[in-house]
């Protein structure tokens, strides 16, 4: 049964990336690519995946720095309003419109296998106010950024499912509950 | 030996009370009080405290509501550069001024416990980029707020030293390194 994951490192502050949108902070921990929340395990799974604007962009500026190709072979949503340059030799769908035809589309191009969410936080926010994210699972790294840009935006009830540890991060799968009620607002 | 400790829940994005001031994300919570990050066995090595204005205002407030007494019986530094009411029956030590020469009281006055940085984020970050922060001890809520105050306003390095679950918490303990170089800027 597909699954919608949000799979993301994250600062332990709460950030997908600092002010600069640097990565700086998680590319130099230590972790065994074997242990909890294993990337390579985790990909396999994935039969469709999905990004905003910015990751889409910054993803592709780093590969072409690089000169990398695309590492993805399932296809690739990418959500934004603009007009965006592809990448070479990359299944990617641009799109716009409502979160719910979209991930329609995902689960149908994932054939039971998983969505990956993989981000921003307001893209994965925006998935779990429409009822459509099922988990977040989240490699927290030892370092704070005190700005940047933010996680999950949105006030939201979890539930912890498995706590791990691997190396330098804490690794936490959370179940996605809904959004929060404030007794008291 | 002292040390001084960041002993605080958060919310998973970061936060220590939500734009309102609130809690509630926190208190609703399932925790085993005897398990990991256990509040009793943390107090019990507590000599002396320290929190800012608003983390003092905070549970000034909360206690006239509730009608309670100050429930500490250790000495508590208050940071501010406001006159404050004060508690009857509380040791409360109104401060202002460098964060060395308050660390050094805080250390005579915890003789040979530890020292618990209450909060908020920004106090903690003071004792940290001025080298007097050892650990922080956290117990990191299944929930998201988005926005509120945050858990440590600063880019710092840390090194994981212990996971563990508390029921609906994850218990991390890292040590403090200090401030993050970012080779890119």
């Amino acid at each position: 049964m597909t699954r919608t994951i949000f799979y993301t490192a994250t600062t332990l502050d709460g950030y997908l990336a600092d002010e600069n949108d640097s990565l700086d902070w998680l590319f130099k921990q230590d972790i065994d690519n074997a242990g909890p929340n294993s990337y390579e395990d985790f990909i396999t799974g994935v039969g469709a995946m999905v990004m905003g604007r910015t990751t889409y962009e910054w993803i592709r500026e780093h590969l072409l720095a690089l000169q990398e190709p695309w590492p993805y072979k399932m296809p690739a949503w990418v959500l934004s309003h603009r007009e965006l340059p592809a990448i070479a030799g990359a299944d990617i769908r641009f799109a716009q419109g409502g979160i719910q035809p979209i991930h329609a589309d995902l689960k149908a191009a994932a054939a039971g296998k998983d969505i990956w969410v993989v981000g921003g936080g307001d893209l994965a926010a925006q998935f779990a106010e429409a009822g459509l994210l099922d988990e977040m699972v989240l490699s927290i790294a030892p370092a704070t950024v005190g700005t940047g840009r933010p996680l999950f935006p949105r006030k939201f009830d979890l539930e912890l499912t498995e706590v791990a540890r691997n190396r330098a991060f804490v690794c936490a799968t959370y179940k996605v509950l809904g959004p929060a009620n404030d007794p008291a607002h």
